[in-house]
């Protein structure tokens, strides 16, 4: 998501308690950061938030951490949030460093909304459901994981649909128009709310796996 | 595929050589009939024949069998034909029986194109993706097989993606936009035809399985 750059996101972003300061000395402490040994899940690319805020509060016996890169994009995150939600944080860094983040088996679910699809073929490494990230997020999960995966972009899905299968891993709650389907408690993104206006279809799909 | 009722059907059936008269007599015998070990392709619901005629004459080393139980369109299919094709014949017949024309191992392909899509949600055990027809598929294919579908029904499909999944069958080639994919070699069948110069999307998977 990009957004205008807001002067005062280094500073939010330093001084709001939401954000996580120095991610790498959590690795292996998320227990004790949040004071429960509830499962955590994470989203990547998480944007302003507002998907990760309202999972985590309709949610309480899990956690949740919204992991963005871009600073001002955080900082809006975190400055909407107005009220106490003890299981939630975020991290403003770059998902290529899970790992730095977390030991093997920290992360029980990561969400992927509305990735970048980065269109053109010679980006497809840079895609979220590339096979080199799923290799990055088997690492963060250990045992078993699974993704919760969203978007408006068919070639995104497509290519993630056979990229998970790829890779071995198994598909469920596949759904290619998901606002016309059975599911239920689906909270929507900020883009998601403004794209299913224009009545195209959302895709959704959940990949898992137990090694 | 529904058309008229043909008067001559009955007589076409009973003559034309491209019929198999008595399909269940062929049972753990169609190496014998096609005369060659080459694997044996199944396309179940193959209307007029077209795909299953083309991709005969495409593919001469692997034999093909068309299955449609509509005697019309059967006889239709069969009187299409006006030149030898070698590895290809039609059964006129309900494909809820497979196991009474094919022993086990007999058939390493299915084709489901454009399958009715039984769109209620009551009608579900009629799809040809239904997971009892799965299993009625896996008696046939024996140790290893392969189905490869199309539609343009994206009800259909989401539902077939999910049932292939949930009953572990593995998934490749998935295709939201057949047409405006790398997929080489489509033969089209005359429903696709007709249906994708209206510009929506032809949707296809390949599923397989190894046991």
């Amino acid at each position: 998501m990009r957004i205008r750059k807001k002067p005062w996101a280094e500073n939010e972003l330093s001084t709001n308690s939401y954000i996580i300061q120095e991610p790498e000395s959590m690795k292996g402490r998320w227990a004790e950061y949040f004071d429960n040994d509830n499962p955590v899940f994470i989203e990547i690319g998480c944007g302003k938030g507002r998907f990760i805020s309202l999972t985590a509060k309709a949610n309480p016996d899990y956690n949740f951490i919204g992991i963005e890169r871009d600073k001002s994009v955080s900082a809006v995150a975190v400055r909407h949030i107005t009220e106490e939600i003890d299981n939630l944080c975020f991290i403003c860094a770059d998902a290529g460093n899970l790992e730095n983040y977390f030991e093997q088996g920290e992360v029980k679910r990561i969400y992927l909304n509305f990735s970048d699809p980065w269109p053109r073929k010679k980006w497809a490494k840079r895609r979220l459901t590339y096979k080199t990230f799923l290799a990055a997020y088997k690492k963060v999960f250990g045992k078993s994981g699974e993704i919760h995966m969203k978007t408006d972009n068919r070639g995104l899905f497509e290519f993630s649909l056979n990229e998970f299968s790829n890779e071995n891993w198994r598909l469920r709650n596949i759904s290619l128009d998901l606002h016309n389907s059975d599911y239920e408690g689906n909270i929507m993104t900020e883009y998601e709310e403004k794209f299913s206006s224009e009545g195209l279809p959302i895709y959704r799909l959940e990949a898992y796996f137990n090694d």
